[in-house]
């Protein structure tokens, strides 16, 4: 037991919020990962991370600021994942961006799935200064994105390659969804010849469209 | 007052049944389109329609049942739509294609806030029956938008067309939902220079990704 009085242990100083912090978002991402960001509460979260939730509030804002954090984190490896593949070839071809796009993208199912609940969700439950602390990181990495794009395929050129990167993101964010259904649609997908063409294979179809798009604008 | 006993006045008849179903649509697409499908809860909707809650659960599943007959609603009134402005010609432009399927999806606000929250939460909240009459209707009118398409211009054909109107119906839902941010976000998005590259203004930016997405497509 810690002679300290109770506040000092609260983890006053920077590196211990720190980690604790870090704690959080870990316990966040391996719930997320495992039963999908919809149905991961803060009190789950919490418990996961042997912290208890009002103590989880003195570095969050919200449950919805921890996956708007994720969502940042997860543009950040999306853009390195993107520039380490794309390197520094200036002679791509649309079929090689298109299959690096979607293949870095899909790669990362927490991400995917994280992008589509933040517009719809995440933004909405977190103060200005969160959002636009998210907002700024993943311009950040649209950014640098749409510049690796533009100088593996210069015939794009860096405002059609924003356009292509924010419509990938759109795309990876709409399609997991549909990708990924919950338990009930999942039966009727596999059981009813009608919903054929309603099937989506995340990866094809999320490279086909990233491929027509790259001819598109560069054409 | 009728003399009739209580359980006789419950709308018994077929005829009752589907005027009872009409104003609870009705009730559900005017607060939707004041307020955002989002904040509409079932309480909300019985007090529009001025019938008792639990009295219209013995006519929809659930509040995501009403939304998801609204969506299936808004796909068909599209393809209708789509289909009045392609007509009978088979010599369309893409630059004309694009134009017809992102005004006739923008022109319909509601139906747009709907396609990005089906997936996400409308199919996850009904029984397997009305996710599959959702589906059914959704996909045939997804063929028909995918055959007047290939008709109008057809160096895309059905299979590229089909892709297409999917891939668009995504984007308008991702789309609308950051064109219509929460009011925080909206005012960063007024103040703040450095997200200057996050706003959507959501005609053009549909517009030119679903040329792109013809051309490329087509090409």
């Amino acid at each position: 037991m810690s002679k300290l009085p109770p506040d000092v242990r609260r983890a006053r100083r920077p590196e211990h919020k720190e980690l604790r912090l870090a704690s959080i978002l870990d316990a966040a991402r391996t719930l997320a990962a495992d039963k999908g960001v919809r149905a991961v509460t803060l009190t789950d979260i919490a418990a996961a991370a042997g912290i208890n939730k009002s103590a989880v509030l003195r570095y969050v804002e919200t449950r919805e600021d921890i996956y708007l954090r994720l969502t940042a984190e997860g543009w950040t490896q999306w853009a390195a994942a993107v520039g380490e593949a794309l390197g520094d070839r200036t002679d791509g071809t649309a079929d090689e961006l298109a299959d690096v796009l979607s293949r870095t993208v899909v790669d990362r199912p927490l991400f995917c799935d994280l992008l589509a609940h933040a517009p719809l969700n995440l933004e909405r439950h977190v103060s200005a200064d969160a959002v636009l602390t998210y907002k700024l990181a993943a311009l950040e990495a649209l950014e640098a994105m749409a510049e690796d794009c533009a100088r593996f395929l210069p015939a794009l050129g860096t405002a059609a390659a924003r356009e292509l990167v924010g419509t990938v993101s759109l795309l990876a964010g709409a399609l997991w969804q549909i990708a990924s259904p919950p338990e009930a649609l999942a039966r009727l997908y596999a059981e009813e010849p009608r919903l054929a063409h309603a099937r989506v294979d995340l990866l094809p179809r999320l490279t086909g469209s990233a491929r027509a798009l790259i001819v598109g604008l560069a054409g």
